[in-house]
């Protein structure tokens, strides 16, 4: 039997979209098609062929192909969403969730035209409300539809961290659960240092400090930026969930997940963490939680379903 | 004795020089320090911290930070400089010489003064002139200084070879002597799939064509983008000469290198295949060149002595 | 669809198989079968054990078990085979040729009822014979058994010429034909260091010793060892197939093939340059011989059938 | 200034040492220099010329070497101690540690010799008298004289977790103190899968089964061999940690460090967690423990401190 090479499409050819693509075929995880509208098609063009002519100096044998025509994307292994506007001066929150529902419904319905049998992952924000979209408008099962939102949030907390003691970020672990930014619930008892629980190495204030930065994190990138946010940490994030489900890793990783009861909710997507595997997400774990920290997930549950009522 | 994790400073924190930034500290070939104009210390940081961001997760154990401080960079391995200008409409390619020349000697300067011991890797463009500049600004030996343009030139021809012959682009190799782009003296009868001379396997009419889309690699990418420049190929050329130098590999590689009589040229920097190792540049490799060949490096070294007399 | 994790049996846990068994988990090309015969099965599991133990310290998401249970392979997508035996003092090749060409059927009908759509590579000494007698015996179509041989032989032949140049081995590539070790034909014109071919660098004579070391390359090994022969170039050299055919890489390495018709040869199994990817060997490459390298060709050709007429 | 490769000696060729001078080579660490006694000369360089010979078929541009003559390690970065014997029927423990001891005192010698400033990992069993010896007879700081034993005893313990819950293995953390294998103390409140404390997800029945089999794994393995003890995943614990130190990494990871004072112990190497870096062990960690743990740790320090009196 034939074997042959994984395709991963990604949708939205800005920074974080082709920062995407470029490290999935860096990884050798499969070929690569990089989609944005028609209006973009030469840059995304141009995108995918500089990415193409970077293979062979990266030993790297895949495809890339920038394409505003998702024919191209047909028979995709997995679909990465990062397509949508981000906010602008003077828009509303609501009008932004309208604007980039109406993109993911979009997307999706070609998307699943073209790759009835894929697994796609979600970027675009608001990326609870934005996955709950795409779920719903691609009547897949719900292990096919996931969210990008822990592996960023703890990949900042972990580097402020490592930082904080000089340390290797190889060895720094954190959790999260809930809403992605400012609506985050550290599980601060979860985070470590080398399996070192991190109260016990830092202190509460400065713990707090960090966990405060690590909420403000994409808006502190926002801020030095000047001119549009963050791309290669969740660039990083949509690869690494990506080479989790190619390679069937069976990895635990928060991601944003539809539940049916878990945690007490239902009919919601929702960071948590879940085992990460060829089936998509394999299965949500369940943690107990302290009142403290139930408390703080439902409030990050409201502000997810205050979101959602826009749609 | 000490071991010292390596240290790599990218001058230049636009695109190119972030991709490059980037691809050296997820290799892990050392800290990175990523360094432009005070005018853009705000996005060179953020582009740093959302670099040393994505770390984590990419199990790569060092630091990347954004500056406008060259203070930064003190004690650094390696500098690259991807500063400068494009050219822009109306401008005469005069003015970007005596520009970009200006804007290396000014880099120069500062590079030095804190990093008297570094290897230089040269990207801005016209390479073979800014080379040349950093070289004399420089006061360093010759193998400390190089110029990028022919990995880039064979990447390019290798990935269109690849494609032609639906192979793999680890298989095909590609061979580039003089000026970058327009200017590349192709040896194609030293460049091969799977070690077969591709003049064996491709028609002449169709191998002369991909050489043609080759010399206006960089120009098809300009013209899909409509604003701006390739970098993902670029950075990745960079990197491969980063990490020949890093890890002593004593690597075959084209690069720009100063002559003292090889090829029977003098006091010029010419794309020439080198052995890039711990030192720079080990050895410019000399070859007997055919007549033909021996006239268009000739026409190329023409082209290379008309650009610096713009210096 | 379901993505899963792909699965390479590796029959015969000796050296060659333990290590080849090794290099595949740790690269994470899919989870891995070592099997060996059942009264080996201590060492067997031993080995497997030992190397799963390694995966959390090589971050490795594979699984990896050591057995002498056939079932164990199935729905294998790869199969290695390394079983058999190696000459001892006073056998008569003819005696190894039979004793090994009766494992190979053994061992290939197991393979074949577990996995019916595996792509077979069989190292196996004399590798030629069989390959073919794994591929008679299979039943399998032409693409999906290969031999070992010139990956190994051309390791051994760039290994040498890098130390002769002081070159990194990455720049260097060699190129042989027919039998492996003796009986193998190389093609110095078709080998280079960065693109340049050996003969402008190396004298004559000082390639016709490395050419003959290469030959010997085996026996060196053997003679040091003094007990038991190379293990580690050759389970590379699998491991680099496996690695093209579950990528589906599309590479051109060279290989042993079943032959009908290219270079003037039927119903054979010979080393040849060959196009390898998801279907196995996708296509045989032909090149024009000069008339001295057909006669070495054909004296390997004699000296492959005089082998396989101990069948 | 010159970058010059690293280089990485390893005392001892057979299976542990051989596969280590392997991996990291392959990892291109640095350049490889193999030792055993005189008698193993053949053998030793046998060894080193196939690893040799598979760097160009691993991408790998390092040298490889086998030898009997200490001068061929001559300014060792890092220098790995594997030699010794193993315990054989009919022989007392006492025997064996006065044994092995020799042969520390004289490795060390030579080791000194050629490289007074490398830094040393030590092997040999047993790990926590003979890294004491060599850290008597070698002169050197504390720093620079490191035992392995918790790298390898929680790369089985994740192992056997990660089956049990169907999981990857990158993320599943264990933690140790004390002596290798029976007299390990196992932390389980610091040991975590995906974060989560494992006495949530594992009966402490179960546990306590995996715990027990995780002191024996050294003996699983060789009772399942017959004949020799594990290699692959010590070799992978000792690459680890000459990784971590070239490149100046900064993990935390357990290690047999000399103590003074802390943990209450005095003049004693103990397995501890550290930070391993480019000075070697950067600093000794310090946990509180429980009254339960500290009795546990002190029937450890017991156990060691009988092995050394036999010194």
């Amino acid at each position: 039997m034939t074997i042959k090479r994984k395709k991963i499409s990604v949708i939205g050819a800005g920074f974080t979209g082709a920062t995407t693509a470029f490290l999935v075929s860096q990884k050798e995880l499969g070929d690569v098609v990089l989609v944005d509208i028609p209006q973009m098609e030469g840059p995304t063009k141009g995108k995918g062929l500089d990415m193409l002519e970077a293979t062979p100096i990266l030993n790297a044998s895949v495809n890339v192909v920038g394409t505003s025509d998702y024919k191209d994307t047909a028979d995709s292994d997995i679909v990465v969403i990062t397509a949508g506007i981000a906010r602008k001066p003077g828009m509303s929150r609501d009008d932004l969730v309208s604007t980039n529902a109406k993109i993911m419904k979009d997307v999706t319905r070609q998307v699943v035209e073209y790759s009835p049998n894929c697994t796609i992952v979600v970027l675009t924000n608001p990326a609870d409300a934005m996955t709950y979209t795409v779920y719903k408008e691609s009547g897949f099962p719900k292990n096919r539809v996931i969210g990008q939102s822990g592996v960023l949030d703890t990949g900042r907390f972990r580097t402020f961290v490592a930082q904080e003691l000089n340390l290797s970020v190889e060895d720094i672990t954190g959790f999260v659960l809930g809403g992605h930014g400012d609506d985050m619930v550290p599980l601060l008892r979860y985070s470590y240092a080398g399996g070192i629980p991190l109260e016990k190495l830092i202190s509460k204030d400065r713990l707090d400090e960090i966990v405060e930065r690590t909420r403000k994190g994409g808006g502190e990138i926002v801020n030095l930026l000047g001119n549009g946010s963050a791309y290669y940490a969740p660039a990083a994030s949509l690869t690494q969930m990506v080479e989790a489900i190619v390679k069937d890793k069976r990895r635990i990783l928060p991601a944003i997940a539809y539940l049916e009861g878990e945690y007490g909710y239902n009919d919601l997507y929702l960071g948590v963490p879940v085992v990460l595997g060829g089936n998509g997400i394999e299965k949500v774990i369940e943690l107990d939680l302290t009142d403290e920290e139930k408390q703080a997930l439902n409030k990050s549950v409201e502000s997810v379903k205050n979101v959602m009522s826009a749609l």
